[in-house]
């Protein structure tokens, strides 16, 4: 029997995601069904939350839905670009019909209920993504399939009850970016209970060394930090009508 | 250079993920703390969506802490047994902090904000938990964090703009259930379109597939079938209060 002492601290896993980056630029190489396959045999083993399987995931190799899945996610390239795509979606779906199979109905339903097949999507998506990495292929999640639920169910033929959280191109990588730095782990990580200075404390350095990235592989933005990039994307409340697009999908967020 | 055909489509991180099963009774050894280190450090180089790095860890060993947890919690034992329990939490303390540098501010989040922190937790969280497996080291994930928000930002000391999503046991497996199926992956994974049908086609196999399931290990329950499991949990609205008490927290989800 292992004792503490000598178990393994390293892993295959820990390692592709330790080294991992977002990748927009893919090879001409094809990923195959079989990748596809073994990709989602890992990922739907996912935890979902009471078993509800409240997610479904559609698979996009067709050039032409790519390219209509861009215009509505601010015309990405690398959704056209890459050999695939999968759709990550919340799906009440089955969850209605067992209800309705017991004589109740899912309308009105409820913040817990839109959340817990977002994250149960999440799940999902984040197996997935880390499954491939393993593989060697490589891509990119994106949030824009939530820019316009509307357009997005139209394109991929999704019903009533079903929206895209997100999406993420698939490929075999065709560049090598310098990963960006994150925020120091004495910002994010606590022990024990929650240390509100230790998380606000991390924002001066990480801006400066944010900045230091972005000189080092010359990117230009101005003012070139993160408190900037954040309050740029988010003072401006981006995707406002997300709530009503969704409830018009039949997610009340209640 | 390797051709497609001789790409790999077998790892060890898809087969963790194809094994894995929730785990609630845990061995004594220890987790030490270079292994959660290890796990954190693959788990915090998740995908975050805009750089936003929406998310805080707290990793509870205290043993009164996680006895305080697991009443909030509906009383799971896994919860007091478990050598390390860890919550992923939703944070906006370091945007709102952004916004408030640039004269801007948080109140009145939306949608989208909410969602994509909720998201950023969730993917932080599916990459340590594959990370755990990858050691040996399992556990289950606790939805019921979200059961009243206001208790456990009480335990865990979290600030306003903090909630957690949802929370982690992790520990050497000292039990080895049998694999819960799955739906078929006719109905929750489609190609180009989504297909409706397939969707709906697998409930009644899969209600089936899970009465042999339970029989097999002897569970009582009554009328095993998942839509009746489904609707019992979810057609009383579980968790109702969510909403404002999340809005407490300071996530509006408007």
């Amino acid at each position: 029997m292992m004792t503490p002492e000598n178990k393994p601290v390293d892993s295959e896993t820990i390692n592709v995601l330790k080294n991992r980056q977002s990748i927009r630029k893919y090879a001409s190489a094809p990923v195959s069904d079989a990748h596809v396959d073994a990709i989602l045999s890992g990922a739907l083993r996912a935890p979902t939350s009471s078993n509800l399987q409240a997610y479904s995931v559609i698979v996009v190799r067709d050039a032409d839905t790519k390219a209509q899945l861009a215009v509505p996610c601010g015309n990405q390239q690398h959704i056209v670009d890459c050999p695939v795509f999968i759709a990550f979606c919340a799906d009440l779906t089955r969850i209605e019909s067992a209800l309705q199979r017991n004589g109740h109905d899912i309308e009105n339903n409820n913040l817990e209920l839109g959340l817990v097949a977002s994250i149960d999507a999440s799940l999902v998506g984040m197996a997935a993504y880390v499954s491939a990495e393993s593989l060697g292929i490589h891509g990119v999640m994106i949030g824009a399939m939530r820019n316009k639920p509307e357009d997005i169910a139209e394109i991929l033929g999704l019903p009533q009850r079903v929206y895209a959280v997100f999406g993420m191109c698939l490929g075999y990588p065709a560049q090598e970016p310098k990963q960006k730095p994150r925020m120091p782990v004495t910002g994010t990580v606590h022990y024990q209970r929650y240390d509100a200075a230790a998380s606000l404390a991390v924002i001066d350095p990480y801006d400066a060394e944010l900045k230091r990235h972005y000189d080092s592989i010359g990117k230009e933005s101005d003012p070139h930090s993160w408190t900037h990039e954040v309050d740029k994307k988010f003072s401006p409340r981006p995707r406002n009508g997300l709530r009503a697009a969704l409830k018009e999908r039949g997610f009340d967020f209640m």
